[in-house]
């Protein structure tokens, strides 16, 4: 099974330059969760969206990569049923002439 | 060939919060189907919508996980043509800032 | 290089259903061309869109199968530098509640 | 880590007809680039999206094939931390019914 969240929306501060560290801006979340399910390792779509929103607001992350890379950490953490998660985090208005957006897709390391 | 369904929406009860079970909602179902097309194999589109579209009124599913389990196995009983069904079913109202669903791929398993 | 065409859309007859054989609907299809490209094989995407309109007007075909199978044949025809096409003709006011099509890709066949 | 510009719009000369190298038409760019990223290696999307934007307006490209060709040349050249750039330029208004566009993907060749 895979879950797929798209544009989850909210203002939060996210970015490197002055202005970025101040204002809260529109970001645009798409998540993608791959695992194995049954009954028993239901993973709730509500509590996905709550946990990254979440983390983002107590954040203030500089750098979209870094949000990607600790952000997939924390969900595989939380998760260990899910073996497999692909996050986008895109800036809608921060250009005027484009949408830009970065990904980062984190499997689950085998121990 | 594969045959494409995008976004066939309609109200119908799916899912597991109190008002879930008793309010419909508006839902969105995406198919892809591959099938070893002849003219004797021909799929009517319009026969699938309406097939499942009407297992969904009928079965009042609890879990999107769910719907789509029992959605494929229908589907690939029905149509021996069919090798292959990818399905998705969305929620595009259930929360304020994104549209969450849950994607299915089920293969025709060998004897 | 791959060329795409997205919604090259029309008025055509197209269909098995009664009404659809006397009454022209609106058609929407997507290509994408896969090409050794160099200087002396340039394909004018503008050529390959009149193509299509064309042979669907002319030909009024039932199935949008026998539609993908005979314009792909007359694509690869046509046009030897291409090595592959992907086609997808769906129909967006057919139905009431989604948007149907089919797709079909042809590699060239090796001699 | 991969890094997304989505619908990059400006007008500009682009094309092989007349009116194309005198009147400057909407051009949409999308780009796709894959790095290895480290807090050394950030690639700054907004510095992607002027060099894209400045090469376009300065070089007045015939075919898009030859615009794809240099631009990811240029890219790789000028972004030694990039593995691979995939780039699409579509002219949304060249045509009355469709969206035709040109994709180019480049890996780094090794050395």
């Amino acid at each position: 099974m895979k879950i797929s969240i798209k544009n989850l929306h909210f203002k939060t501060i996210l970015g490197i330059l002055e202005h970025e560290r101040t204002t809260p801006q529109t970001i645009s979340v798409h998540a993608t969760i791959w695992y194995a399910w049954d009954e028993h390792s239901f993973i709730d779509y509500a509590d996905v969206c709550a946990l990254l929103e979440m983390h983002m607001h107590s954040k203030h992350y500089g750098l979209i990569e870094d949000a990607l890379k600790d952000l997939s950490h924390i969900f595989l953490e939380k998760y260990p049923q899910a073996t497999k998660i692909k996050l986008k985090i895109s800036k809608p208005d921060i250009l005027p002439n484009a949408v830009v957006g970065v990904t980062h897709t984190q499997k689950r390391s085998k121990n």
